[in-house]
């Protein structure tokens, strides 16, 4: 019937399978389950009367402004917001930096297709954002994968990757996804500087900093390269580029990310915008701006700060309890993520299965590598999730976890787990 | 300072170029201007309360569901409106067929993605919609342009065209942008026979529609692809992929436009969207349908056919009093948008600037060409929006428009316009 349109798909959509992430949430969605796959924040912390008072405000004030089209590179006083508010961070910019986005995965739909031509090399951190790969591959991207550790990308791997002359390199130094890991400040340094070096531009994602349970918020790439290369044109921005978004801090449901960039990266991207979607919702912007206004962000993002911080501190309270003692986890000073590591031989595409069976979810950490990026070693980790699950649920979702992980490590060296 | 990013653009970026609408923005937004430049409906018009009233409850009855992260495919019950919606102009279509998209511009990236590989050639009507070039020129389009006429598609030069192998044909056959034409029944039916003939797919834009203030709504090519070539697999989505929105009978600044295609279309254009930007904002995918809902899109809609009609009836009158008598124009059935030709020699980029120091704008025709789609002819072209001004901004600017009209055709013809 409609055969024709298959050999008509274009070579980007060669490879392209559906995430793993979005096939789970079918699983995920069934009541009996508890889900520690997805991203979600906690939808009980959503200010939902705030937003209702918003919309009224919006609605009645300046109905014409917010249900007509509006400029492409967004709400002008939402702009300035960003830059603002970005500015505490040491992030100097004016709203011309700022570019509004319809959720932080367009800014990387964006990026990809502003950089990258079909077989350029991007540098990503092994594991990396799932989304961020979706994004490139689109645009025929090769990748460059780097190990992490602890303290975020491992620095003594990284000069021959980026001797090999990647278009760019993609990092998320605060909690990343999927690791929950955090780039050391002297790693930021060292960081800039060989990317400098090198002239490979960065790509600093950062949907997650303003969540930090502990420990002082360290600075951002952007601002570094600034500093330590004396880049005085009024903003911080020469190599990096920074991305961020209200997903995480006022609701996911809005779609609204933002991208800050030298004013000629900001001119290009605004005219593939345009293409693309024409702008963000203008609605959706101005009831953004009206939610978070007077300090209303701020007050909000401690309260989300606590309920995380305790979602957390149960999940490692009940990974301590209940996993066996040869599985280790990272310990992330904020986000939403935590890393899980199997001892060698271990699947967690398996274990997926049968935690499905015990009705719990995680996202297994082979889809978080680059193709050829150590996918010997993605087998050996899950990504968990603890934000969205209430304590009970997380306590409760960790013993029928740790069920499957001990069936599995006990076939696997079934003398030492039997002591 | 930053120029290593300037080096490091895609070829995609090649030869982008900013809107002329864009550009032309700036000026149209001086109140002393009366613009006929943008494709803006009447603001007046938009349904504030109703929009209000369905944030309320939106957010008083749903507040998790409509804040949180949501299905790419977008919202059921919105998905099921747009199918039960569109079955009263005779397409079968099921919820599984639709695909929400952020505004119709991203129904013409995602099939830009899907569909164009670099050098493959889109069929278009000369002219055409600018965003539509747009969205795939980004992909390495090249095109074949096909004139058009009152009637549409010229289908006597489409043979040729078709025969040389392109990989869709994009035509917006209601009330077209920027001509105002409609494809007449008859060429509907020889153009879906055509098309399924030599295997190329089309792309049905039709945004406009719904804005019928004469005659009798003609039956989509969606429809007569599966009745003329009896398709029968329960949808009537065979050949044709049809787009459609919200922008023109709601509200733009939602940013909610739809794609209605096969299933294995829609699977693989979610892949893309994924990419892209996740999914569509949640809370307005349900705002709209709470809207919407009970008929009420059907009562408003009947509402701004009033006030269309009667600008389009302003503007005629206008045009008939002030224009010198060799300019024509096309005298639309519906939409937003009248094409005026101008005599032999003219220039419309020209008469523009002329146009700016009497107060008024409009679009030069030249935008809406495909490269080396008949730029000469190009040049003899306005095109004129009757939606967003008032009937009385409506004859003063055409009396303005006219000064400049009537200046450049006596330079042109000095002796016959004396007469």
């Amino acid at each position: 019937m409609s055969t024709a349109w298959t050999s008509r798909y274009a070579q980007r959509t060669k490879g392209i399978k559906s995430s793993a992430i979005r096939e789970l949430l079918k699983f995920t969605q069934r009541p009996e389950v508890i889900s520690f796959a997805g991203g979600l924040p906690a939808s009980e912390v959503f200010p939902t009367e705030r937003f209702r008072d918003a919309c009224c405000k919006v609605l009645e004030s300046q109905p014409h402004l917010a249900l007509q089209y509006g400029a492409t590179e967004g709400y002008e006083p939402l702009r300035e917001m960003i830059a603002r508010h970005i500015a505490r961070y040491g992030i100097k910019a004016k709203s011309e930096n700022v570019l509004i986005t319809s959720g932080s995965q367009q800014a990387l739909d964006l990026i990809g297709k502003l950089l990258i031509n079909p077989g350029d090399r991007v540098l990503v951190e092994a594991p990396t954002y799932l989304g961020a790969l979706q994004a490139f591959n689109v645009y025929g991207a090769d990748y460059v994968s780097v190990p992490s550790d602890e303290d975020g990308l491992r620095f003594d791997l990284l000069e021959n990757p980026l001797r090999s002359g990647p278009k760019f390199m993609y990092v998320l130094p605060n909690f990343q996804n999927p690791g929950g890991t955090t780039l050391s400040e002297g790693r930021r340094h060292e960081l800039v500087l060989l990317a400098d070096k090198y002239g490979i531009p960065i790509i600093e994602d950062d949907p997650y900093g303003q969540l930090r349970y502990e420990g002082e918020h360290l600075t951002p790439l952007v601002v570094l390269d600034r500093e330590n290369l004396r880049r005085d044109n009024g903003y911080s921005i020469g190599n990096v580029i920074y991305l961020s978004t209200f997903s995480k801090t006022l609701a996911p449901g809005l779609r609204l990310g933002w991208i800050v960039a030298p004013p000629e990266v900001i001119a290009k991207l605004v005219q593939l915008k345009q293409g693309a979607d024409l702008h963000t919702s203008t609605f959706v912007q101005m009831v953004a701006h009206e939610v978070a206004r007077d300090n209303f962000l701020d007050e909000h993002v401690k309260l989300i700060r606590r309920v995380y911080r305790e979602r957390r501190d149960v999940m490692f309270e009940a990974l301590t309890q209940y996993f066996p003692p040869e599985v280790t986890w990272t310990r992330p000073k904020g986000g939403l993520f935590l890393w899980v590591t199997l001892p060698e031989g271990a699947d967690a595409q398996k274990l997926f299965e049968a935690a499905v069976r015990e009705n719990v979810a995680f996202v297994p950490g082979d889809c978080f590598y680059a193709p050829n990026g150590h996918q010997e070693e993605a087998r050996r980790h899950m990504r968990l999730n603890f934000s969205a699950a209430s304590p009970e649920q997380i306590r409760e979702g960790i013993r029928r976890l740790s069920v499957a992980v001990k069936t599995q490590l006990e076939a696997l060296h079934p003398i030492a787990t039997r002591r």
